[in-house]
C-alpha cells in the first residue's frame, strides 16, 4: 500500500484503535462501503460503534431496551468502568430484578458517535490523512447519534425496540428516536430532557468550550499529534458544568460552607471550602476518562438540538400519528432541564392525542437526580415498563431466549 | 535613597501609580504611619483609596450617601468609565432628580480595597520588594472593604451616613456597615444581597479562579512582572459568571436560539448562536478593564462572607440593638442571590425588632436587575429615601452647602 510505504502509521498505531483493544464489550464495524450520512452532509466512513449488552435477547427479538447515555456518559451503564473502576452509571437501574430487569430484557447501550469510548470520534484517525481527526471530525447532531444506533440495531436484527430510554442528552436521543423511527419503538422514556437546548444551556456549554480552547495545550485541537493534553481547560469546563448538574439545595446539604480539613479559613486560595475541593476533584478526575475534543463535539450536538425547528416551529408535528407510548420524567430541583421543558413535550404530545404519561419527581438533587438513588423514580420506571410489558404480552418471553 | 540608587523603579514607574495618574476623581493616601489592620492580621500600608463624589456635602455633613460597588464594579457609579467610555453603572439611579438625587445628597463611591481601579490592590507595588504584590497581597474580606471606607469617611469628616446602599457584593458591605458601625449609619439599603455566600456561589467563584489560574499567562500571579496577561482565563471566568447574573427567562427573551448573522447553523465551533457571540464579547471586553488577580481577591472576599458565623451562628446577634433603618430589596428571578437569602436577613432583623422593610421586585432580568432599568425598583428606592429624609428633617438642607 502506498500510504504504508510512505510511513503512515499502521492501523494498530491508531490512538482510537489502541484504546479499543482494551475495551470490554462489542464493536460494530461499518466499512467504507456503508458510510454514515451525517446531518452536516458528510459521508463518514469507516465507523466503529462500541457497545455493551446486558441480559439475553429473546427468540422474536422483542425484548430489547436501548439505553442512551448523557454528555459524559458511555456504554458502561451497568458494568464496571474500564478507566475509573467504578460501577456503571445506571447500575442501580439496570440489572437482575432492577427496574430495567436484565432477567427479562436485553439491554443495549452504545457510545455515541463523536464520543471517546470506542465509537468513532475525533480521537480516531482520519482516513484521508492518517492523522487523528481532531477538529477535522465532522460536527455531529443528536440525529446522527440515533442514526448510528439504528445501524447497530440493524446489525443485531432488532426491528422494534421494546423501549428506548435515557436522561439528559439521552432524553434528546429518545425523543429523536420516537419522532423519526416511530415504527421501531414501542415505548419511549425521556428523562430530565428537553426538545431543544435553551439559551442558558448553550451559554454554559460555550463557557466549557472556551475553557478548553483557551488551554494552550489544546493546540487548535491537534493535541494528540503534538503530544500535549488540555487537562486544565477540560477540568475547568467540567467544574462549570458540574455545578449545573446539582441544585443549590443539594450543594448546601452536601457542603454548605463547611471547611475542608481545617478549623478556620486560611486567607488564601487553597480549597478552604469542601465545595471547592469537591469541584477540583471532579475536574481532575474527569480528564482521565474523557477527551477534550469529544467534549466539544458532544456539547455542540446538544446545542444544535431543536426538534420544533425541524417541523416548522411546531413540536407536535414531530410526533403526529405516533403509536409510541411515552413516559416523561422530570425532577423538581433540576434547573438545567427543568420540568417546564418536559411539559413543553407533554403539551405537544397531548396536542396530537399521543399516549403520554408524565411524572415530576420531588427531589432536591438537581439534574443529576436521574443518576442517583431516587426510589420514587425507580418505582415510576418499573411501573411503566411492567405496564407496557403486559400490554404487548411480553411477560415471560425472555426465558425462551436465554 | 538606597532603594532608588539600587535601581528600584521610581514611584511613577509603579504600575498602579501610573494608572492613578489618568484616573478621574480623588485619592486618599494613608501612609505607613496609619496602616490598615486587615482581618487576616496584616497591617497594610501604604493604602490609597480612589473615590468619586457626586453632589455637594451640606454644612452639617448629614446628607452623605455611601454607594458600595459589586464584584466587578468601581467608583464610577455615576460618571463615564475612564476605560470603556460607558456611562456609570448606576447612572440611572444617581444624578440630579434621580432616586439618589445629587441635588439633595452628597454621594461617595470608592473602589474597594483589593480592587484594580486606583485603590490599593494586587496591582500595587509591595513596599517590601518594590515589585507588584501579585499573590503576596494579603487576602481581604468584606469587613476590610468597609474598614477602608470608614477611613475615607473619617478623612472627609463625615460622622454619620444618611444612607449606605449597594447591590450584590455591595449589599454585603451595607450589611457589614450596619452591623459594625450602627452609629454611623442612618439607613441601610442592601439590594440583591445575602448575609453569607452560598455553596453554589462559592462553587461558581472557584470555577472562575481555576480558569484564571489555569491560564499559563497568569504565571502564578506574577504576570505584571513577566509582561504577560491572563486574558483567556479571565475571559472564561467572566463568561461563566455572566451567565449567573442573568435569568434563563432573560437569556431566552434576549437571544433564545437565534443565530448570529447567519441563516443556518454552520456545523462548526464558531459562535453560531447570538448568546455565544454575546458571551464571548462579555469575556473579551472585561479583560480590558479588570485585573485577573483583583478578580481572585474580590471573589475570595465574597466567599469568606458569613455574618452569622461571626456571631455564634445567630445572624440576629450581628444587629442586636440597632437603630439603623433597613430596606432590603430582592428580584424575583435572581437565582444567584435569591429572595430567600434576603428573607434570612429580614427574619434576623425582625427577631430583634429592627426597623426593616422588604420588597421583592417582580423582574425576569435575574441578578443584574439591580443594574438595569426597573421602574418599580427605582420607586422603592426613592420612596424609602424620601421617607427617611423627612424623618430626620434633612429636606432642603443640601441647598445651603452648594
Amino acid at each position: 500500500m502506498a500510504n504504508a510505504e510512505a510511513g503512515r502509521p499502521a492501523q494498530n498505531e491508531d490512538f482510537a484503535e489502541k484504546q479499543r483493544e482494551n475495551l470490554p464489550g462489542h464493536l460494530l464495524r461499518l466499512g467504507a462501503d456503508a458510510p454514515l450520512r451525517l446531518d452536516c452532509g458528510v459521508d463518514l466512513a469507516p465507523v466503529t460503534v462500541a457497545y455493551m449488552t446486558y441480559g439475553t435477547l429473546n427468540a422474536d427479538k422483542s425484548n430489547a431496551i436501548l439505553v442512551c447515555h448523557a454528555l459524559t456518559g458511555d456504554q458502561f451503564a451497568a458494568s464496571t468502568h474500564p478507566v475509573t473502576g467504578k460501577p456503571g452509571w445506571w447500575s442501580e437501574i439496570i440489572g437482575p430484578g432492577k427496574p430495567i430487569d436484565t432477567d427479562r430484557f436485553f439491554v443495549i447501550c452504545s457510545n455515541v458517535i463523536g464520543g471517546c469510548m470506542g465509537t468513532t470520534g475525533p480521537l480516531d484517525s482520519n482516513p484521508a490523512t492518517g492523522k487523528p481527526y481532531g477538529l477535522e471530525f465532522p460536527v455531529i447532531t443528536i440525529r446522527d447519534m440515533v442514526r448510528t444506533q439504528v445501524r447497530l440495531l440493524d446489525s443485531l436484527g432488532i426491528g422494534k425496540l421494546f423501549c428506548v430510554i435515557g436522561g439528559s442528552m439521552g432524553a434528546m436521543q429518545v425523543l429523536q428516536w420516537a419522532a423519526e423511527y416511530p415504527d421501531r419503538v414501542h415505548a419511549a422514556i425521556p428523562i430530565a430532557g428537553a426538545a431543544r437546548h435553551t439559551a442558558q444551556n448553550i451559554a454554559f456549554h460555550e463557557v466549557g468550550r472556551q475553557a478548553i480552547m483557551a488551554d494552550p495545550a489544546w493546540r487548535g485541537g491537534n493535541y494528540l499529534l503534538e503530544g500535549s493534553k488540555p487537562s486544565a481547560g477540560l477540568s475547568v469546563a467540567r467544574m462549570a458544568a458540574h455545578i449545573t448538574y446539582l441544585s443549590e439545595a443539594a450543594l448546601h446539604r452536601k457542603f454548605g460552607r463547611n471547611l475542608q480539613d481545617r478549623q478556620a479559613i486560611t486567607f488564601g486560595f487553597d480549597a478552604d471550602f469542601q465545595v471547592e475541593s469537591y469541584l477540583r476533584h471532579q475536574g481532575i478526575t474527569f480528564v482521565d476518562r474523557f477527551d477534550a475534543n469529544a467534549y466539544l463535539y458532544i456539547t455542540r450536538a446538544m446545542d444544535y438540538f431543536d426538534m420544533a425547528a425541524e417541523h416548522g416551529g411546531v413540536l407536535a408535528e414531530a410526533f403526529r400519528g405516533t403509536d409510541v407510548r411515552f413516559c416523561l420524567i422530570s425532577f423538581s430541583s433540576d434547573w438545567l432541564f427543568p420540568t417546564s421543558e418536559s411539559r413543553v413535550v407533554v403539551h405537544a404530545l397531548n396536542a396530537i392525542a399521543a399516549n403520554v404519561s408524565f411524572v415530576e419527581i420531588e427531589s432536591d438533587k438537581g439534574h443529576d437526580a436521574f443518576l442517583l438513588h431516587e426510589p420514587e423514580f425507580f418505582n415510576v420506571l418499573e411501573g411503566f415498563i411492567r405496564g407496557n410489558e403486559e400490554r404487548i404480552g411480553l411477560s415471560g418471553a425472555a426465558a425462551g431466549g436465554s
